[in-house]
């Protein structure tokens, strides 16, 4: 990173779970620079403001701003009196913690006066007063502010106001939640009257703007929000200040301190990319999923071969050095890992047989390898034997590996060939494609992890979600997908634990890849073709294809064939079709399908899932 | 309950979790007439629909509707075609379940045409259809339907098509959350042409109706809105039909559907009653928590006396035929039971020592347990000795009991006097006033039980929620209170296992009361008066004081005395004073509180819950 342009961070405590201690050791384990003091861990904190200070102190972070101070401006005397021995109280306060600036949010209370000029007046009374200590005061429009909502009008009161001791605060949310920008910014507001910088992401909801405010923010590129394109347009004006994260989010409330502060800073580390402040070695162009890694041992090994071979896989090659086997099927490979003290031993002791590693087929692994190590993303090396290639992995917050191999048009050959001793291959009557999408399961509260990963480190980009009715709860998909197709990757996340998904998280000790789709040209051929070995396919009710038939006036043929092929199929709006079909499970861990993927296509038969789940439970419970 | 009056009921299959078989049978379990058959949940079946006619035959159940029919009416040809076609197929599945009523719901496409004619010719047209196959067809009104969103166009449809095989279907949730409500249904429908009822209540959301109603749903009685109402209404038109529950809730989905079916009549038979349709043994008047009651053995009992000797209680009594004691300070009684082989040494055997159960003061118990056998809540009568009372209770869905007893004001003595060997009461210098509240831990997905339980049996009334940072979570707590405020039993719950109330849910295997508070006419006589055995109260910071002086300007002397009894404090908007003290947790089970509540305060104190979780957790922790 650019070090010259990178601007300090901070995180409000409020952000983070615990104890004031927990909270500012995660930030300054993160990296932070400094922390906005919430009021209220303060206040449930037992020792004095002196003792925070000198906490703060020893572990290298600066108190930036202590907040928040509210419902003041503007109000009937006599609250207007107390209000400003309040804030004489709070003068207090801050200078023991040794922060010199304190945030006013603009007045909720029905009884506020709705008076641009007595706002105006009471700010400049606090900011005098507040100067005689050598504080600063700060004034935020809060979204659902009485009479202030929007930085513009926060800044008339402070313009108008007129106190070198008295500036505006702007913050992202407040400001995106309402559809609002900071066009106008730039020009009419001088950037040293900006004295505080909040930075939020949110999803996109439809609710009312104080929940959403409360409990559904996110870091910056968890969410759906321009929040880069909110900080160039501060940048604009000249500003060059903190950039400070505040998150009230009910899932990071809830999380481990450590976790949700390193995203944090990931998030400003990827924010200021984006900005333009600080470039990080560039995105990867994808090409696909070279190849599924299980770990296993002997035992496994022997009963997974068959499962895959009831797809059409064959055993294909043999690691030159490692108790590593590829099976394979026309472009789809799969690695069974049963070396020991390896990632995948480690895996397996802690899983039993299970997909530990994904490998992606990327333009250049070392750029991204670099990207990951200045995003704070852990890097894997697994040891290797002389002569054979070294294939860099970054680690998903699940515990899997993500190998990232050279794309064959930027390479000299294959990884295969330096690696494996391999079989000639016998000709495939229905070789497989590739493949298409790895699903994962993900734990509740952890989704933000998962999807600052995929978005910040790859550039993923996440499609349209999916509510998928399990008999026993709701699943919710989501997937993450590289710009050209290549790579896809749902996100699978469900609060009830009884349903597949929930199952899958139990069984896989909190997340991982519980299901890998091949694409084929023609996945009826595919099972078909895999001969003698016919996968044990997932059962589909008649019911299915009498609706199918209803629905979509498939000829006799096409649904006699895809019935007895226990085929799913799918058309989108636009005509183009999908057509689908799933093996049982392999010991409760993970499924296979294969999917035909009409030209065009780009979804995963989320309309079939209700029927797929309800299949799984009565083969689960059969 | 008034049988002559009481209306069949049924459940939509969405309501409930699990395969199509278990769905049925936790309906007829429950006591259902009729079900609604929900069209996927009979795709993702693996039998006929024969099969499934079969199976309700044999629990009893008929199966009312087959639904839904989506996006049918109004569409541009060729899909007006394609819809007929469709409908064709559906009637052949009807005629196999053996249902003679599909629902279509108003059309939600984009390429639907605004012309209610065309919605009226095209509907004809199909009740034409099913009419030849002796089917009928109901339309409703979806709420976010393209061009047909209220029942008043919806029935304007129905009323133009003018076939008697077409009628309208009413869904209280696409009324009441419009804001609609049945106003001038009488007079312009006829009752026979209202062909089906489908009811649900939810909670008042401010989000998007479509996903309000998708996954907030509630049975009537657990929400907010006037289903109630809605019925009267519609009973005024001389309409008894089918009284079905359409619910779409995650929880739901995720809960054992036995629960869930369960709930479901009750809300009904509750409804009926709220209706005026078919009345209950009427609702109690409350005087009060009698006594709460803890489950102990000989080592837990010594030790619970001494941590409540803390706060003042004393031994005062001894059961004449059981290994029971009381405890008490002036109006406050508990009860430590260690006698075998009872409810109480079951829940020890379970949990340990924990509070087994609660005596509400009622002027009827006999009443109340005949309007609890009327909804289906068990009744719970223990064993007793010779001369001894009897006093019947019901069961909270968590297992905790809930004893019925007489008011002294209806009754001849008060029943320690026929069960306890009383001691001689020595003068007490600061006696308690009584219990105020006791708190429960919910766990996440069983609230709507304990709503429907506390509201349709006992009449109690939710007060306004409040969400407490707890520093690992949050806490969503919301009281339910009688009329009168003498029993007042806050609820909470949390998603996050790691806040206290996470904590307390697998401290006591689900839920539980954790929580009592005592009144008291001044809480600082009741934490000095306690003399010898003062109670080790919980630690506040000196922050806290600090900001209570900032924010209500108490003299020196009273912040000091506060601070010098732990004791917490609060104001409302109105001047009303409320003073707490909590102690430490006895075994990470329970705390007790002493508040000292000033007229007509009606809060918990819920502005001081996160100072008072920071320091639970920090006891619990050192």
């Amino acid at each position: 990173m650019d070090a010259a342009r990178r601007l300090p961070t901070s995180i409000a405590t409020v952000c983070l779970s615990g104890t004031l201690p927990d909270k500012l050791e995660a930030a300054a384990a993160a990296g932070f620079d400094a922390i906005e003091m919430f009021e209220n861990d303060l206040l449930t904190f037992n020792g004095s403001p002196a003792e925070v200070r000198r906490m703060c102190s020893d572990l290298g972070l600066r108190i930036a701003i202590f907040q928040p101070f509210r419902d003041f401006e503007a109000m009937p005397e006599p609250q207007r009196a107390r209000n400003l021995d309040r804030a004489e109280r709070k003068f207090d306060t801050m200078q023991a913690l040794g922060t010199d600036l304190v945030l006013v949010c603009s007045n909720v209370q029905p009884a506020a006066i709705d008076d641009p000029a007595r706002a105006a007046a009471d700010l400049r009374e606090m900011a005098e007063r507040a100067d005689r200590h050598g504080l600063r005061v700060c004034y935020e429009a809060l979204a659902w502010g009485r009479h202030v909502s929007r930085w513009r009008q926060a800044w008339e009161i402070v313009r108008a106001a007129d106190h070198p001791a008295l500036g505006l605060c702007l913050d992202s949310f407040h400001t995106l939640a309402l559809d609002d920008d900071l066009s106008g910014l730039a020009g009419a507001v001088p950037a040293e009257r900006i004295f505080f910088l909040q930075l939020a992401d949110a999803p996109r909801l439809s609710m009312d703007v104080l929940s959403w405010s409360r409990h559904h923010r996110l870091f910056p590129g968890q969410g759906e929000l321009p929040v880069a394109q909110f900080l160039s347009d501060l940048l604009a004006t000249g500003w060059a200040g903190l950039l400070s994260l505040e998150v009230f989010n009910d899932e990071f409330r809830a999380a481990p301190s450590r976790r949700i502060a390193r995203d944090g800073q990931r998030s400003l580390i990827w924010l200021m990319e984006q900005a333009g402040l600080a470039p990080l070695p560039a995105l990867p162009d994808f090409s696909g999923i070279e190849f599924a890694e299980f770990a296993v041992d002997a035992a496994a090994r022997q009963e997974l071969g068959r499962y895959l071979g009831g797809l059409g896989f064959r055993h294909a090659g043999r690691h030159r050095s490692k108790d590593v086997d590829l099976w394979r099927s026309g472009g789809a490979n799969l690695v069974l890992n049963a070396e020991p003290d390896s990632a995948a031993s480690e895996r397996f002791e802690q899983l039993g047989p299970a997909v530990c590693a994904l490998a992606f087929r990327v333009d250049d692994p070392d750029r991204l390898v670099g990207r990951a190590e200045a995003l704070q993303y852990p890097v894997w090396r697994e040891r290797i034997g002389e002569g054979e290639r070294r294939i860099p992995a970054v680690r998903v917050p699940d515990g899997t590996l993500i190998y990232l191999v050279a794309d064959p048009a930027h390479s000299e050959r294959p990884i295969w060939e330096d690696d494996f001793i391999l079989e000639t291959a016998a000709a495939e009557p229905a070789p497989l494609l590739g493949i298409d999408h790895a699903a994962q399961a993900v734990a509740p509260g952890v989704m933000g992890t998962f999807v600052l990963f995929y978005r910040a480190l790859f550039g993923l980009e996440p499609e349209t979600p999916w509510e998928l009715p399990d008999p026993y709860g709701l699943v919710r998909s989501r997937a993450f997908t590289s710009r050209d197709g290549s790579v896809r990757l749902p996100l699978n996340v469900s609060e009830s634990s009884r349903t597949g998904t929930g199952r899958f998280i139990s069984a896989l000790a909190g997340a991982g890849v519980h299901h890998l789709a091949f694409a084929a040209s023609d996945v009826t051929r595919v099972l078909d073709g895999a001969g003698e070995r016919h996968a044990a396919l997932l059962d589909i009710p008649a019911n299915y294809y009498e609706d199918l038939n209803a629905r979509f006036g498939l000829d006799g043929d096409e649904l006699a064939r895809l019935e007895a092929h226990h085929i799913l199929y799918d058309r989108d709006a636009e005509g183009r079709e999908f057509r689908h079909a799933y093996t049982r499970q392999f010991r409760d861990r993970i499924f296979l399908e294969v999917v035909e993927r009409g030209a065009g296509y780009t979804g995963f038969g989320a309309a079939n899932a209700s029927v797929r789940m309800a299949a799984q439970r009565r083969e689960a419970s059969s």
